[in-house]
């Protein structure tokens, strides 16, 4: 059996998969929320235990492969949202039984995650730009850039087959007009240090929505409106304030898009990933978007060439830790994931 | 015979290599000032030229490698400094007796070259930080990036031996203080979009020289002081102005930098070339660039930990042509360049 994790900010996903040749098919999958726990091995702990206590023993596991909302350096792992420190081999010392423990970046996993997706599950913002399934790059390896804002920002690139993690979420936020200016200056008296990730994210929607309360309507800035009833009352029209936060949001989401392709050169596709754009998806279409992407002086016009897509399925950074475990197992194979549970 | 080149906004160097075995001499070296010819095409002409006017015969030349300040995409390239447009095919309609010609990237020339050099070409701003010379990274692929400001600001990231070319220096400016919004806010009257390389580049150390001018002491910002003139007066201590625009340019060359590593994980360093930075290294050592690298919120105790040098050598990225070049005749003999002429 395989153990495939995915361990975000606000969410831990895992699954127990069985291989038929190169066949996985889930066959346990349970969500848990991060918060509730102080640390990686009491949600793992967690796990074997509902898996015992409704099979009546515990699981088999040949290989367990997690991604993680973390920096990963050597032998250990920073959840910079969680504030967990993961040491690899303290894990293992943990949990003997497994006989393999692989970590990776989420986004890493993610990447891999993408390899496995049918086309049904990513929604092309760009339909008239040629992406890479139709034009496959010729005599180079194509470049690919993922950008994933949940509780955090996650960013990776991709070059072929191969996932580059990165912590770009944490370079400095470029304001593009006066009320970015203010924007940026309401967040610097909060954080001091105003990253990407501070804004494209859930808290960073909370703060944006606080924003636009004092600066445009003169109110205090204290509601204390969550990121999930921010993006409802915006979309449905009912909120005029939730709707200006969020367009912030969008705006700035589409500007450090285009900085992440302009980074890594992604010709071949953008790909926003992460629990919001799917959530957000109707105003990702408004064009305003891509306008912003797209608004990069004398790059303007090599920027509307690079296909954009929206990764719908919230598996996928699942998929991709369960690709890698795959890889452990049978190297070579590529997995065929049956995902209906 | 190889010729190398490399093309840059301000000069262009060229060079006529002679190989015996894996020994590479330069037997001709030149150099023009771009801006004095209106294509590639001109430019390597007046080269042959003056070639045939001192040895009374053409070179024969095997491969033509070209490194230039361009992004190249497909066929063609756009020297976006110099206006040039560089279609491949039609340079190998000209130059006939050319029997292969090349093109790439400057930086990624410059991360080629960057393989060639002996150590006394690169000072460590960071001595107690471990390189990857000293510790080679196992069982995974190192990662470095280059930053490097001259007429432009080019970037790029090296995976390995890996070359991967980056246009992120058209990114949007981040400020980190009130006095960077009103930097911000100079250019952005001046430019609309402000990238990183309106700033950390010649034309934007004359910029900024304007900026404190206006800002700190009132002056008029119609100075004419030109990037080496600032340079000069603000490291002899004549020019309290200069100084000013100086220490602007080395914090935000210092936090881009830092951007760069954060954007790529590149642990394993970061090196300043360009012509700017080696003509500026007593600025660079004073501790205030590296305070700006490392200046990044929650990941700045990681900053501390990757080491940064500069590149002295003004020929790394004619060398990293003519590896390229190397490559295309001998591939996988690394050739030794006997450099002195």
């Amino acid at each position: 059996m395989i153990l495939a994790a995915d361990i975000g900010g606000t969410k831990s996903l895992f699954a127990l998969w069985e291989t038929t040749g190169s066949s996985w098919r889930i066959i346990y999958l349970r969500q848990y929320p991060s918060r509730s726990f102080t640390s990686l091995k009491d949600v793992i702990e967690n796990f074997l235990a509902d898996y015992a206590s409704t099979h009546g023993c515990a699981p088999d596991i040949e290989v367990a492969s997690f991604g993680m909302a973390a920096t990963i350096t050597n032998e250990s792992c920073f959840l910079v949202n969680l504030g967990w420190t993961v040491e690899i081999q303290s894990l293992k010392e943990r949990f003997p039984k497994i006989r393999k423990i692989l970590v990776c970046n989420d986004l890493e996993a993610t990447g891999h995650g993408l390899e496995l997706l049918p086309s049904r599950d990513l929604h092309m913002l760009t339909p008239a730009r040629q992406s890479i399934a139709t034009v496959p790059p010729t005599q180079r390896e194509s470049r690919r850039a993922i950008i994933a804002p949940g509780t955090g920002l996650g960013e990776a690139f991709l070059l072929g087959n191969k996932v580059i993690s990165s912590e770009g979420s944490h370079c400095e936020f470029g304001p593009r007009s006066e009320i970015e200016v203010k924007l940026w200056r309401f967040f610097h008296e909060i954080y001091d240090h105003v990253s990407y990730e501070r804004i494209l994210s859930g808290p960073g929607l909370f703060q944006l929505e606080r924003f636009v309360r004092q600066q445009y309507h003169g109110e205090a800035s204290d509601s204390q409106l969550q990121p999930e009833d921010i993006t409802r009352l915006a979309l449905s029209g009912e909120c005029a304030i939730c709707q200006q936060a969020l367009d912030h949001f969008v705006g700035i989401l589409g500007a450090e898009a285009g900085n992440l392709a302009l980074k890594f050169l992604a010709m071949d596709g953008v790909y926003l990933a992460g629990g919001i754009p799917p959530k957000i998806l109707p105003k990702l279409q408004e064009g305003f978007f891509l306008r912003s992407f797209c608004a990069k002086g004398r790059y303007s016009q090599l920027m509307t060439k690079i296909p954009v897509s929206v990764v719908l399925n919230p598996h996928t950074a699942l998929y991709g830790a369960t690709s890698l475990a795959a890889q452990a197992v049978h190297p070579g194979i590529k997995p065929v994931l049956i995902t209906a549970y």
